[in-house]
């Protein structure tokens, strides 16, 4: 199996926050957001793996440094820092973008899915090839976090 | 301000699984249940701090145990289990409910709110009333988690 | 097939009125109610008759009290009050709760469900064990309006 | 105030059933169908008062014939029926129209709906003209079912 | 294979423009308009057909010559103006109708629609009966945007 | 009012066809394909004129060369190609990404936009700087276009 580099799947999303993603105090919803997040890692990890299904495993602390409002963009980049045998860990940064064309970091998330075959066990992955110093930290504290958790 | 018992916003959510909930291996599609879960946790929030606005601040690892397919019901239970000044830490426990009746878990989530004033701006929430040792060692343990992390 | 109790597949949701939920008079859709009405019927009617196919195939009168408005919380309330031999009614009770923490209630409809079979046939449904005078009453009531009906 | 004749606000309505519209036995969901008798129920009752804005305050036993599949088309029909001082009450037919042009009844609807001011008080609509013998018949039905119900 | 009219799949549609149809500048969102007027084309060709799968191959110039807003009501008309072998070309003229009661032209579009068999392949369809001079007039036009493009 | 490239709005957007965005013959419904075609090309406006409020004036011939079905991922590719004094021409590439990693072409749409002020009046867009031969020649065949039309 192909090995792939991390720009090999990296993908940036898009989004105009409209009325109806906004809860009644006029905020995008915390739970809109997170669907964007989970599409995204969703569509790095097909792309990883060769468009096998994938499924979320599980999501690291999440915090939100900011709201966002109507007519903001929201801006999402995600790609894999992590593979193990049959998963993959993708990192999605979430921005606003404003009216000075700036983008403002609203969240970070790490997301575990696995690659499934076509009686939904799970299936070996393309290995990551890190390519620098920044990729080479960025997996071992993956690494790191997931020996600390019995449970993925 | 009033203090509240953990059972005064508890709540309970149930919903089938439909078609177009899944994703195309016929999963219930990973940001749809993130979805649900942020919407409980809010109105468990909304009923401990008497409907003031509530926005979420951070959720904590999720770990997906099972999927979720046509048909099934989700059920979602959550109560407040730890409240800041301004914030309150809300558990919800997703479950599975099958033919045999029985209910399977496949998700437990922490999720961090805030209540915010009409100038949106973090605003005081009722304290909780422990009322056993269960209850006690929960609070302790959002309050170390929250001790760990300095951007809550 | 086994008897089941009125309470073995009594449910309750609560969902938050969001500003999406509006029509353009800032009221709660009616259309959006009557989805969530038909959603919970179903779910009590599934959970009674162990996970079957069900269809709705009637709604009594249905009078809507009062408008809901956006960061309401609507709660609804369902439970099996009559089963013949392949269906069931479901009672709905629709409640707005305030920041008052108090419920008001704004609809009351009755929901007759059919179990299907794989073939899309009618199938027997368990029957219904009554465990004091209320639910006899309602039972009766049930029978009285479907006695004066041919087409269910 | 001008008087409306029960052709002017007739309107007709034709929606495809999608994948996203059916329920895991592969039928349209009652409440999405619901959802559409009261849309037409509302754009019928806005076009007879002149685009007021208006609030469904009940619907009278709805009765689901037969099920829709995905790829039918859904037809419905509605028309004034009845008014009072500031209610208006619509008929909805729909049917299913199959492969060989035909439609055949799937559910027959009556809805009341009152017309609101600004301040959301009920407000005075135009009075039916009623042209023929079928139009005052059902004005007459409509009439019957009022009186035996005292709250709406 | 039967002839048909242009009136026998004539389709009229009307939908309330809601609160979540609309972009952060109170406009009833471009993208939402385009999915009513490729619906009601889809709906339009089916009915031609005699319920054959339709896919959407190609939609003419669109120009929007007004917004609309909230609780406008947005009228789509829809016919077929042309038939080939296998496809068939749409007219939908879309109008806002106002509290006048009158209906105010906001888009005129062009569809050209292709009928496919269970194997996704183009199938033929029914040929149009022309009945008067306008319609005859329209098949023309069509025939001649036709033949200016190389790629329908 | 400052100069804008080409690049500086350039934006890419990728989507997971789910099931619920199928039709009934299991392809991407068109209408939702036109939805995700308009919020891309109102993102490259809002960009490029400094996240004005925009509104869609006029879409280009569309033509769709291929299907898209479950778990392919649809990729937009738009950037403006023309200004004139208030509006902006964004072109729109889409493509089916497929399990080989290689993009294959669907569509191909140009729309023009326009920036409104708060009153609602189109206003003045950032003119575009001409980098190279390709980019003056989308720019000549815009203009041509524009001009051949009077409703623009």
């Amino acid at each position: 199996m192909q090995e792939r580099t991390v720009e090999y799947s990296r993908t940036e999303q898009t989004h105009i926050v409209q009325p109806a993603d906004l809860n009644g105090g006029g905020r995008l919803f915390g739970g809109t957001l997170l669907k964007m997040i989970d599409e995204i890692a969703a569509i790095v990890a097909m792309r990883h793996c060769g468009f096998k299904t994938v499924t979320t495993a599980a999501i690291d602390n999440l915090v939100f440094k900011s709201g966002a409002y109507v007519n903001d963009l929201i801006v999402l980049i995600g790609y894999v820092i992590y593979t193990g045998k049959t998963s993959m860990e993708v990192r999605v940064d979430t921005y606003v973008e404003r009216t000075d064309g700036m983008r403002y970091p609203i969240n970070r998330a790490h997301i575990v899915l696995v690659a499934l075959d076509e009686k939904n066990r799970p299936t070996a992955v393309p290995q990551l090839v890190l390519q620098n110093d920044i990729q080479r930290e960025e997996f071992l504290q993956a690494q790191k976090r997931r020996n600390t958790k019995t449970n993925i």
